[in-house]
């Protein structure tokens, strides 16, 4: 066999990017769940038919086929499910949870409050900080037959809580970009425009192709005249993270005379946003009407986040309100929810050599073996650390200390512990313990010593 | 949408059954980390021509295929490995292990010690305990080149200590089971029956068959006389916690004139593993000659894991030693490891009602809404006990207080927060936190209350 290569579009990281990418998923967790959101996993694959209810997306699934199935079948023992035959690996978790809801919504308490970090796949072509495996962290709410707008407040509110516990680790910076569909679609109803959905897929592209293209475009596939156009650009032109935005919309909508109840309706959704944020979390959440959303099932706020700096790597957290993924005929349940993309910043934090991890190994201290016939006193030492809650591992085999000490080096372990000789007349020798980047060796006692909090464990921080 | 039912073989936790299962996987992670295993994710996908090198488990992989493939290949546009084809869904965690050894080996330091907790995918027929889709969690050494047998003991002993941690949520005892291929193939040769591998497949079914139809397979298809079938299944049937197991192997050998190198070899090996298990697990790890693995990578150790009182559910952690696994052609890797089947134990510790969680939310507090004027100020409380690590949501609705403390009641949330009502000159008021449980209901200082310990987060715990 020979040495294999990455494949493209799968990123997988050495040990010391684990911990980096491990440490970024405790603190999103632990943000979740101090914000009371329950953490769910679901299975990796959903019937085809859900995945493709979005025809946008169905270019996008991996399928699955049990590599015997088409054998059993022509030898007419196929056996119904069992070849995995219409199913598909999940390309998001919004489609997976809003399935979960429906089915066990008999054991859940509304407005139901999760969390779910998960592997999602996608067979697009892969491009930097773009895979076809990634991993995702999403929160929703979600309530059954309604969901109070608080909650499109509360839940960017949230994120903005999580990715500012990350700064800790080095994370950069974000802003949230708020925007809010009623607005959109109550200014281009006032103007005259009916084809929402093709205007919002022409303002959608305005980072990828600028606002000349943008604006033939409305033109071309959405039906406005250039003025309308204009006007359309000039909305997605305003932003800001204090209430004079709402102010702003509303006279440009007074100058086209393009006011309608949907838009006054959005924009004190959005004036009520914007104020909340400034209090609780201020420079973070920026309302920002350029932001569309390709995804057709939002129907109330909608989120981007980009980390600052960083802009050229696209959204790192979006999301919105919808009101319609999930219905059982009866009731329906509308949520709103945001997913980081996990994978994409954690990638870019160690390819920028934004943060590393301060050992690649769990390990504190190396326990020396003296002799082969003597290692079972190193597993007694190392035991005794471990049970005082020490990361602990003992050497390969009884080499000389020197090279003992180099492999420890190796490891990124940053103490070795020596048994002490016993006496004569066989009472327990002195142990000792050596820092081997100081060079420092001192007496130690397995039942006492600790190394210093900060080398307990490896932990991710700022590069710098 | 109708409301969508379970997909057999694809099992998935509500939200107090994921608790459990969460706190199964930490506890698993500190322990690894104890001991010094790093941890890695590998892609969910591997190359087929990888997945199919063993020829016994290629019916179980599930194939990918992207879904408009077809499409782009009958339209010229083809775009090499884009299409999926060619990759399968991992069936196990040590076949992409052995692949990120031999891809990463000149970035790791040898012996490599990882840990490894995902998603397995099997295309077999459910049952009880046996899944399609699973959680595996394992651990594995690989040295380059070589690796010392005290990891064949090392190993072991460190999922005795990570099963042992699990007592405390209330999981059973384990009983540890290890044989030796040494032991095995040495006394098969000493006999003088040389197709090893068709007799270990004939042991390897004893507990399905019994030892009657075993003893007819080795006549059949390994070639035994009916007295050398008898002296393996007499092989088979020594078991111990001691050295007397070692003896009685070598009793058998001698009465049988099977007594070969290997055979001793092997002996010395599990003799040194039993005397150590029973310094340092004592009563968890019993040697037993019938484990035989049916995998054909094992090449020392093997190990197979029953839960005390659930020997019906099979092993829930297996493994054995390996060294021809990886390789690139000019290095080996031989690796030791095992493996514990996440979720079939966490399947039984559901069903079986063994462990249950305290709650089936994160949340300790609701701060109670007196009117949507004033769920600022709720936010506020709810913020400020946050900041102190306790895990608080505000709630839904400024609806009556008895509707509200309802709520928290269905969420299972123990304490309900009510925010004093300002005084006339607008100097704060008191507020009162109470414990829905008892119905005790006391003034509280969200800057400095806290809830009892055992409260602050939910818990795995026993049953009754």
């Amino acid at each position: 066999m020979a040495r294999p290569t990455p494949l493209s579009g799968f990123p997988e990281w050495l040990p010391d990017g684990r911990i980096v990418e491990q440490h970024v998923l405790d603190v999103l967790r632990r943000t979740f769940e101090l914000h009371g959101f329950a953490g769910i996993e679901t299975r990796a694959v959903e019937p085809l038919d859900q995945l493709l209810r979005k025809g946008e997306t169905s270019k996008e699934v991996y399928v699955l086929r049990r590599l015997q199935a088409a054998d059993e079948e022509s030898a007419g023992r196929a056996r119904g499910d069992s070849d995995g035959a219409g199913l598909g690996l999940h390309f998001d978790l919004t489609v997976p949870f809003a399935r979960y809801v429906l089915e066990n919504a008999g054991h859940l308490a509304f407005p139901f409050r999760r969390y779910q970090m998960q592997k999602v796949w996608r067979g697009e072509r892969p491009q930097d900080g773009r895979f076809r495996e990634f991993v995702q962290a999403d929160i929703d709410v979600v309530g059954a037959g309604s969901l109070p707008y608080h909650y499109e407040v509360e839940l960017p509110l949230v994120m903005a809580d999580a990715l500012g516990a990350l700064r800790e680790l080095g994370v950069p910076p974000v802003r949230i970009l708020v925007n809010n569909r009623k607005v959109a679609e109550g200014f281009y109803r006032g103007l005259g425009l009916d084809d929402v959905e093709a205007v919002l897929r022409g303002i959608d592209k305005l980072d990828k192709i600028g606002p000349d293209a943008v604006g033939e475009l409305l033109v071309a596939e959405a039906g406005a005249t250039s003025a309308q156009a204009a006007a359309c650009l000039a909305l997605a032109g305003i932003s800001g993270d204090d209430a004079t935005v709402v102010d702003r919309v509303r006279e440009l909508a007074a100058r086209h005379d393009a006011s309608t109840d949907l838009l006054e309706e959005g924009l004190a959704e959005l004036g009520a946003l914007v104020a909340a944020a400034a209090a609780r979390a201020p420079g973070v959440l920026v309302a920002d009407l350029r932001i569309a959303r390709g995804l057709d099932y939002y129907t109330g706020s909608v989120y981007e986040t980009v980390l600052v700096g960083h802009e050229d790597l696209g959204s790192i957290c979006s999301g919105g309100r919808y009101d319609t993924l999930a219905s059982d005929g009866t009731t329906t349940y509308p949520g709103v929810g945001l997913s980081i993309g996990v994978s994409r910043l954690v990638s870019r934090l160690l390819s920028a050599g934004l943060v590393r991890a301060t050992r690649s190994v769990p390990t504190a201290v190396l326990v020396a073996v003296t002799s082969e016939e003597l290692r079972s006193r190193s597993d007694a030492v190392a035991a005794e650390l471990r049970a005082r809650g020490v990361p602990t591992e003992v050497a390969p085999s009884a080499a000389k200390f020197g090279k003992q000490i180099r492999h420890a080096d190796r490891r990124g372990i940053p103490f070795v512990w020596f048994v002490g000789d016993a006496t004569q007349d066989g009472a327990p020798g002195q142990d000792e313990v050596k820092d081997i980047r100081s060079g420092e060796q001192v007496p130690a006692d397995a039942a006492t010593w600790a190394p210093p909090a900060e080398d307990l464990l490896p932990r991710a921080v700022a590069v710098g």
